[in-house]
């Protein structure tokens, strides 16, 4: 059986829109599109302050589910060996927050299926689908770059821009 | 350069101790012999209330560092792509004690040097040394089976009985 390892932060775990929340509460602003408006912030140097929001307690542990990961990803552990493989372990207060979200909304995945660490070219898996280049490059099998806001300008890996892409290709 | 991978509880980290310890506070019997009135208890079917204690949050915070271990990791780290990979996915509360102990105990390792797994078939190393048979088996590379009370009936793979030993074998 071939095995899938899936990244957690967006890819089925929107942080990104809790930055935007945090980031609002802490400037008063609202924004219009977030993505633009976070880029803005992050250009003015802001990237440091929200650099610190995943290190708190609590970030991970509310964030919505990105849309159509659930019914996927319960169609996908059918056929494959499914691992949720998170670059964790840089925020030291994260992983028992989300062991706690994944069991809340993928109920069906069980703790051996799960995998918090650093660098991703440790793991031995099939294929790779994550939003980072970074962790698609260190990795020995097929890489699926996960569409987000900060990777649209980058190329060179296949990407796919939803769940509903995923299940095309893999199911 | 080759890749360690390297387990936690019992290989770096005295959780058996800590068993022990939290035996005798809540039975209030004194253990001459450690192993041996562990694994009475065990008989007389105290496994399921043993299991409890590392569901604990703070059980892993405060272990003792296996002697020898932070001496040799920290040569091996100069000579090898050194990862501590422990099976600590089934703890849900574990994982943020056991980063805070490692960064205490072992500062020299980095966060990227750190896996949180259930299952260390996902594991892409060259060696891992694990007291846990059942850890060696889905590994692809060459195991070693570190010394532990609970594995001296095992065979069927190299054991080594010390950090002195591993030294002599990967320095």
């Amino acid at each position: 059986m071939q095995k899938i390892a899936i990244d957690m932060d967006e890819v089925i775990a929107d942080s990104f829109s809790k930055l935007c929340e945090i980031y609002c509460e802490e400037t008063g602003e609202e924004l219009e599109n977030e993505e633009e408006s976070l880029y803005r912030f992050l250009e003015k140097g802001g990237k440091k302050t929200l650099h610190a929001y995943p290190h708190r307690e609590g970030f991970f542990r509310n964030l919505q589910v990105i849309e159509g990961s659930q019914q996927v990803l319960e169609q996908l552990n059918k056929k494959y060996k499914l691992y949720i493989v998170s670059a964790a372990t840089e925020f030291d207060l994260s992983m028992n927050d989300k062991i706690a979200w994944l069991k809340d909304h993928f109920p069906f995945l069980g703790w051996k299926q799960v995998v918090f660490c650093g660098d991703k070219s440790i793991i031995d898996a099939d294929f790779l689908i994550d939003d980072h280049v970074k962790n698609l490059k260190g990795f020995n099998g097929k890489g699926y770059l996960f569409h987000a806001p900060h990777n649209i300008k980058e190329s060179g890996y296949e990407r796919v821009r939803s769940w509903k892409e995923v299940e095309e290709i893999f199911l």
